[in-house]
């Protein structure tokens, strides 16, 4: 009788990674936690499922919506949906232990159950940092740079590094005094990339009640243009009077100050006083990050400065400033700007196996040159040597090396470069420094 | 009014790894899989989440019951509880695209409702790397190199790695007309090790209906002992006229050749004719790894070889080799064995902030002292000096950097080495050879 087969598939808006793409992102994780770690940031780690009072609410409606929930035993659980609640619950858990300040990063899956679409997923991984328990401007400062070294590590050169300080426009509703108008400001705010100034004017005058001039004060305040410097000065002016904008242009100056001095390249990091990120969460600095050859997929690197991470789980006040890779959308920016290799194996050498009989030779060769620091895979047959190249060809190897009765005799191997089809005879004393060179 | 707090707490049987907890689980992760790397093995993910019905009935009952598992929208589905089902399901569904032989290794969270006990937990990682497409054995002496190359890089010197071929007792059941009686003979074998020889005979005359001259065979063969080539020979006669019996003796000899060939210390790799692990799964070789220092905690590394890997999805025959990383329980013994270091940091060196002028001055120099490979924290405030100097101990920084006014003035920068106590006044051109020579 005919076994009947499970059908093998994965769940609509799940996938699998193949090592052709699997390959790059664990290359850009461990490029991003290699400089995390760089900044003294420390990994820790959450579970996937919390009580679902943990996570509820704090997405917002839509991330209630899309939360994977269930029953287990007595227990309503879900899976985490971003890495910032359960930040705030393990900082609310944990603080005691950990001191402060505490800078983490973390690295993790999150599930959200939202109609898949393309390039939208219902798993997908998260990358952050943040540095709480201080609300030194130091902290700021070094969240930058963290964002630049990161992209010049991943392989960008040409990049910006948007910044601003909430609490500019802060300032000036405060100073106006509009700030229970703020919701709809921003709202209205968020439209300028969209609409002209004079649109925006309209909407914070009919949806917030504003006058001409105000609505006209904040569109000059967020628009305006020019050199850093001239930039700084003009807010400054703008916003003569206010403790609460006067400091935000002070951190902006301490900023550009303190980047300059470390030799960051000044066209890196631009001030833009309209980006706000979003309506409540950030109350001092913010970041966006855009790649100068593909600028309309968004920022690939973002965050700002947040006045209480816990506050639902903890009294203790616990300022921060953080930032978040979006690691997807780097990616897909690298493969379209051909900056992944075209390989589906981590290794660059291949061994091939001629001869049945000198498998121990093969096998002894290729850890030799792993101690040496090579990726070496061997061939696991002594199949027709064209099959094999044809192996090798496939996945992207650079080199294979082979030996047969003759080469055993003459004590040599044969080395083949792939790209080039040159075949060279090396004796193994020189075998180490011939492949090394072969593959600078 | 007070608002009411959730409080911050974790599922029953899960939890949060902490920076202490999470460096050196990081760090074995990395070593791994640069082990598995360097001997070709390409990574891969699978979704946390499958449709039930590929996971059911494949790690038997126990599994199924310990499942997550729940409805989204009208789909069942179920959290993985390990990586070996969901890697059958991806073999064939991908098997196409990736070619044989594939390679893989695959480092994942798995979930698994057991009652929690002391060191156990409902979310656990595997660290698994398996070569299928091959019935090759030169698969099987490349997975006890790895093994063997894994333990060394983690930094074991005294292990054993105990290896046996699941054909020699197969063969020796042919040989005896035993091969239904399989089960009851395994299940009374595994009880070697507690049992004395003579209960296990009786065990298996009552239970498998053996004959007393049957079970002295099987008893006899698998105790067997001495030297590595006695013991070869001994098995050898015993199976005499068994071809599946003396292709397993055959595969554990090149084994043994390779192994002495590629130049691994002997005492490592110990031929053990009494291991079975488990009754169906492995067909050919298998292996287990223990430590000589802690032999009670059990196999920290452990696998083998099988015919087919994917049988309940495909009709392609994928024989296979490989194993799998005790996580949890190695990094529980280099706790126990004090192989980890005590800190809470993955940087050396706090730059400690003095006065808040000179802020951008310690930014650049952490970042310069960074670009030179050195990972640096900035504290972040200019809190008193003695504050400073408290969390650097705390958390196992080895130096902390600091100057002042007078430092600024004279152009040196302080170098406190924390475990001996003494300070330096360092020239910052030379700060960077000082530094390297004080961390080696």
């Amino acid at each position: 009788m005919k076994k009947t087969l499970i059908e093998p598939r994965t769940l609509k808006g799940f996938r699998d990674y193949l090592p052709a793409a699997m390959i790059p992102r664990e290359q850009l994780i461990e490029t991003a936690k290699s400089v995390y770690r760089s900044y003294g940031f420390r990994p820790i780690d959450t579970p996937a499922l919390e009580y679902t009072e943990i996570l509820t609410g704090k997405g917002g409606e839509e991330s209630d919506k899309q939360m994977f929930r269930f029953q287990q035993g007595d227990r309503d659980v879900a899976m985490r949906f971003d890495l910032t609640v359960p930040f705030a619950r393990f900082a609310a858990q944990n603080i005691n232990e950990l001191g402060i300040p505490f800078k983490r990063y973390h690295v993790g899956t999150v599930w959200r159950g939202e109609r898949p679409q393309k390039g939208r997923y219902r798993e997908f991984m998260q990358c952050d940092f943040d540095t709480i328990g201080t609300t030194s401007n130091s902290a700021d400062i070094e969240t930058l740079f963290i964002i630049h070294d990161l992209m010049v590590k991943i392989g960008f050169t040409e990049f910006k590094i948007r910044i601003n300080n909430r609490m500019i426009l802060n300032g000036l509703l405060e100073t106006l005094e509009l700030q229970s108008q703020s919701t709809e400001i921003l709202r209205a705010l968020d439209k300028l990339p969209k609409l002209n100034p004079q649109a925006v004017i309209k909407e914070m005058q009919e949806q917030g009640g504003l006058t001409q001039q105000q609505a006209e004060k904040i569109i000059s305040l967020t628009t305006v243009q020019g050199e850093t410097a001239d930039i700084l000065n003009s807010l400054e002016r703008q916003l003569s009077g206010s403790a609460c904008g006067e400091k935000g242009v002070q951190y902006l100056r301490e900023i550009f100050t303190a980047t300059e001095r470390a030799g960051i390249p000044g066209d890196r990091v631009v001030l833009d006083p309209s980006i706000a990120r979003g309506l409540d969460y950030y109350t001092g600095t913010i970041y966006e990050t855009f790649l100068d050859a593909l600028p309309k997929i968004g920022s690939v690197c973002s965050g700002g400065r947040y006045d209480n991470l816990a506050e639902l789980f903890t009294t203790q006040q616990l300022p921060g400033v953080g930032a978040s890779l979006g690691l997807d959308r780097l990616l897909a920016a690298m493969q379209e700007l051909n900056m992944l290799p075209d390989v589906s194996t981590p290794a660059p050498i291949l061994v091939s196996q001629m001869d049945a009989a000198y498998t121990p030779e093969y096998l002894r060769l290729a850890r030799e040159l792993r101690l040496n620091g090579f990726n070496v895979e061997v061939y696991p047959d002594t199949k027709a040597i064209k099959k094999q190249f044809k192996y090798a060809n496939r996945h992207g190897f650079k080199i294979v090396i082979l030996a047969g009765t003759d080469e055993f005799e003459d004590q040599v191997w044969q080395v083949k470069e792939l790209q080039t089809g040159t075949q060279t005879a090396v004796k193994e004393e020189e075998l180490t420094e011939f492949v090394r060179g072969m593959l600078e």
